[in-house]
């Protein structure tokens, strides 16, 4: 069992960060209860919010809360969707705000080191400053690198380069116990133990903080370039997909999106989206080293999305035309959040993704529910928004509760059944959270979960580490 | 403790996989008891060697040896470097050689599902004959599939697509309880728990056995071409490297050899090398989509490659010159053979690889050994080969034991010291095994060692899986 904060560890914990770092005033620590999950009512007020400023005195805090049985729920910038870093049984709410150095980009290996506080808009910028590339795009800039490492974040720009896993090469690990680990290094090959690097991707805080991350650098692109290409149904546009792949052609992304969400967005942040023709848009966007090369792999998928039955295709090249593109992307979420009950993250076979949104629009009609789907089609990474919302005329029209609620729990249900059923998984690169818990072993039989929490007793024996997330 | 196998113990097997497929008599087992390490000293007698046909029936095996807590050794191809293989404690030697079928290559999902048994060789062929393209290339064809994810394999291949890990998205898993689990899938992303496939990889057969795996193909490249490259000296070669990755180009391979083993391999598989010129060679493999890319990325390496001093450029550009060139590259392993001791498979940062290649040797002169030194360049993993032997005039002259002996492990431990002073580990690519295993605490921290451990009681209470590898 988990114990309260007692005036005497408070004052342990401020002696190691410094009073003004460690408090409990609610107008202070009442934004450190929740992410941004849609729903507030999972929100939890942290008994104490603790900002260390090293990875010393992560260890120190951790000792701290080792010795007396203490919860820690690390945060980092809270863009989450799942409620990963609520804290459930009170304790510590660890930020890693403070920790926002990007230590060293070390151009000869391709490298970057930089603390688990750094936001990716911040960390992208160092990188691009430094002439080289870091490609991962999860939809939203204000992630900290530990949070993406913590849940392997995904986004768009995963299909050709891979999850931020492909990317994470050293760890900087503080255990439970408040031992300090190196995991990994500045390497790109290492065969030496169990992994416990990839252990720790996506493992959601609950084996204990990560407070700096070694990652692998890109050169930077010679050129990119977006594809719109509106199709009148949903079926030959992700039946494209698979057709653009098999021909040697690795866009950056492809994405596919309903064109109501894109309506709504256009709206909600005064941009144009190229084209309102049909009823399912693919935005390929394509990266090459020169503009011959542009030319060929834009040919080569355009021709692929005409032979699919392509109403048009419409190519953004300009560095602005992208900019309006990728921004209405990005800014889908924003747009539909105030109708938005939950998003889901269903990952299955890619050649799976149309039978998917097919079982989601059958679902949605059989249950008179709005259900705006899009994502990441080449990573069959599919995210259903389930909706207290209908959409009406380029508007979004709210439901009466009585409404929407029940429903909510069967549309989720229904999904992850199917998903099930095509081999996939109930989160691609959210994590699990406490939000998506209940369905866990909808996906994973008992002796897989089982393992699981040997794993975290290991790690973890007092059970301090975010308590009650992922799996009881 | 784990127990001998009784008689009935013994029937129990028989009766699941037939009694032809259990066997201990020394003329058949005797193959059973090594790898390619080659010091045969390290090798053991299996007392049973039990080759399964299904997953079913490796169930049903380590049901039985965890009932009666008999050690079980997996075995794949047996082409490890580090005695993996050994069965250290004797027990059941569980061969996954009839396991050998290519299950699907799926072209819509750009994956494979095989089993464990399937060579290298076999799925190349398979996967191309469907149009595809897979390409890991360890040094040796005969390797199996579940070797290659038992010690997270790498080879020359590496640099621009990443090793076996990079490749796995699924693994068919049968724990040591004899649970047959589903990890992962035809899944391009997934934060679903703890990742336990990516755990797996690289464990070398000590949490349980890996029956099937589904891995990520890519589409059939247009163009490959390779490069060689001789320099006067090893540090202009070695800082080539770097260059060339940071200019924006991603080779398939770089590798850096040293002029005495191309000599002998020469003479060895009868084929030519197109230059001795020089004393260290880059070998740069390209691959590209069409012609006129091949040709400005073969010029950008040109470029970089004379900026550093390069003495010329030598292209194979027919598929006979490359395949004399990369059949030399591979093959120089067997051609000093008889003369090695161990080979090393020291992992360092990218930069970091002169720098240990002067440590090497200057530790090969003071101590009067030859110690030839390549490998793959751009992964920072050198092959440094202790040998039994020196080069003469193209030829191997054995030295006595009574010199070598002693001086192996000085140049053994003074590489792994200069090897953790760089941030690198001791294995790249081949993995612990049995012969590494007393130097693994060089590399890695006790408290993660202590991790690794804790894992292995979760996954193996019993201690039958392989035991007495990787750590103690």
């Amino acid at each position: 069992m988990t114990a309260k904060i007692t005036p005497s560890v408070r004052a342990e914990l401020e002696a190691i960060v410094g009073a003004g770092q460690a408090f409990s005033d609610p107008d202070k620590s009442c934004d450190y209860g929740h992410d941004e999950f849609s729903m507030r009512e999972i929100a939890c007020e942290p008994e104490l919010v603790v900002r260390p400023a090293t990875t010393a005195e992560v260890a120190a805090v951790l000792k701290v809360a080792a010795a007396h049985a203490v919860p820690v729920t690390p945060r980092g910038g809270a863009t989450g969707l799942c409620g990963g870093c609520v804290p459930l049984c009170g304790g510590i709410v660890l930020s890693l705000e403070r920790m926002d150095r990007v230590l060293e980009v070390d151009a000869d290996n391709q490298m970057a080191v930089a603390e688990a506080g750094v936001r990716l808009s911040d960390f992208t910028e160092a990188v691009e400053a430094a002439g080289l590339y870091f490609p991962p795009h999860p939809g939203d800039e204000s992630a900290m690198l530990g949070g993406l490492v913590a849940t392997n974040a995904g986004g768009s720009r995963a299909v050709k380069y891979g999850t931020i896993r492909n990317y994470v090469r050293g760890l900087t690990f503080v255990t439970a116990a408040g031992d300090v680990l190196r995991l990994g290094g500045k390497l790109e090959k290492s065969s030496t133990g169990y992994n416990l690097m990839h252990l720790v991707i996506g493992s959601e805080g609950t084996l204990g903080v990560v407070t700096e991350v070694v990652l692998h650098l890109k050169a930077k692109p010679g050129i990119t370039r977006s594809l719109v290409v509106p199709f009148e149904e949903l079926e030959p546009a992700l039946e494209t997909v698979p057709l653009i792949m098999k021909g040697g052609i690795v866009p950056l992304a492809v994405e596919f999106l309903e064109i109501e969400p894109v309506i709504l967005t256009e709206e909600h942040i005064h941009k144009r989206w190229p084209t309102k023709l049909g009823t399912t848009h693919l935005l390929v966007i394509l990266d090459a080293p020169t503009e011959d090369e542009m030319d060929r792999l834009s040919q080569d998928v355009a021709e692929a999305c005409v032979e699919k039955g392509a109403i048009d295709v419409f190519i953004a090249d300009t560095p602005s035309k992208q900019d309006e593109v990728l921004a209405i992307r990005s800014k889908i979420y924003d747009a539909i959040k105030s109708g938005t009950v939950e998003i889901l993250d269903i990952a299955v076979p890619r050649a799976e993704v149309a039978g998917h949104v097919r079982k989601v629009r059958e679902v949605a009609a059989r249950h008179g529910m709005w259900l705006p789907t899009f994502g990441h089609a080449a990573d069959g990474n599919v995210h259903t928004h389930i909706m207290k919302a209908r959409y009406e005329d380029g508007r979004m029209v709210p439901v009466p509760e009585s409404e929407w609620r029940a429903k909510a729990d069967l549309v989720r249900e229904e999904l992850f059944r199917d998903c099930r059923a095509r081999g996939g998984v109930i989160s691609g690169e959210h994590g699990i959270g406490l939000v998506k818990k209940p369905y866990l072993s909808l996906v994973l039989d008992e002796p897989q979960i089982e393992l699981m929490r040997g794993i975290k007793r290991i790690f973890d024996p007092r059970g301090i580490m975010n308590p009650g997330k992922i799996f009881d």
